[in-house]
């Protein structure tokens, strides 16, 4: 299978199995993008309110308050070159 | 290890493996692109010069003859929402 395919269903999955839990299944709350770090064990987790806000509001690029799987994947993209 | 580094590390797993070929390691050609679809088994592989210019056209945001891993990873999200 392609590598490329492989990597991008990987997010997908990470992104779906919490988009899913409460209200819309295409876009991530605050809630589940807190509880998609801490599953994940990504390296960056915000250890207050103010973090976990600040850290949403990255993610969230056109500030609708929902984060969809362009803007996750556009923001993981960015991080990766840090 | 966290999903999210692993599927972001397998893009640039693939990215690495032809950027460096010639040429600035940071930067796909449209030749190494060629390559890297073609080794990938990638499901889009152009079936002629033209397509393959076009399909290069669509990698490259920038316009500037090259494709940065940025710009890599910003296509693939998008065809995964096609």
């Amino acid at each position: 299978m392609s590598k490329i395919i492989s990597s991008i269903a990987l997010l997908q999955a990470v992104f779906d199995e919490h988009a899913g839990k409460d209200g819309d299944p295409k876009t991530l709350t605050k809630k589940e993008v807190a509880d998609l770090l801490k599953n994940d064990n990504f390296p960056i987790e915000p250890s207050n309110q103010a973090e976990a806000d600040q850290f949403f509001n990255m993610l969230d690029g056109d500030g609708d308050g929902v984060v969809t799987f362009r803007e996750f994947g556009t923001f993981v993209l960015a991080l990766s070159e840090i």
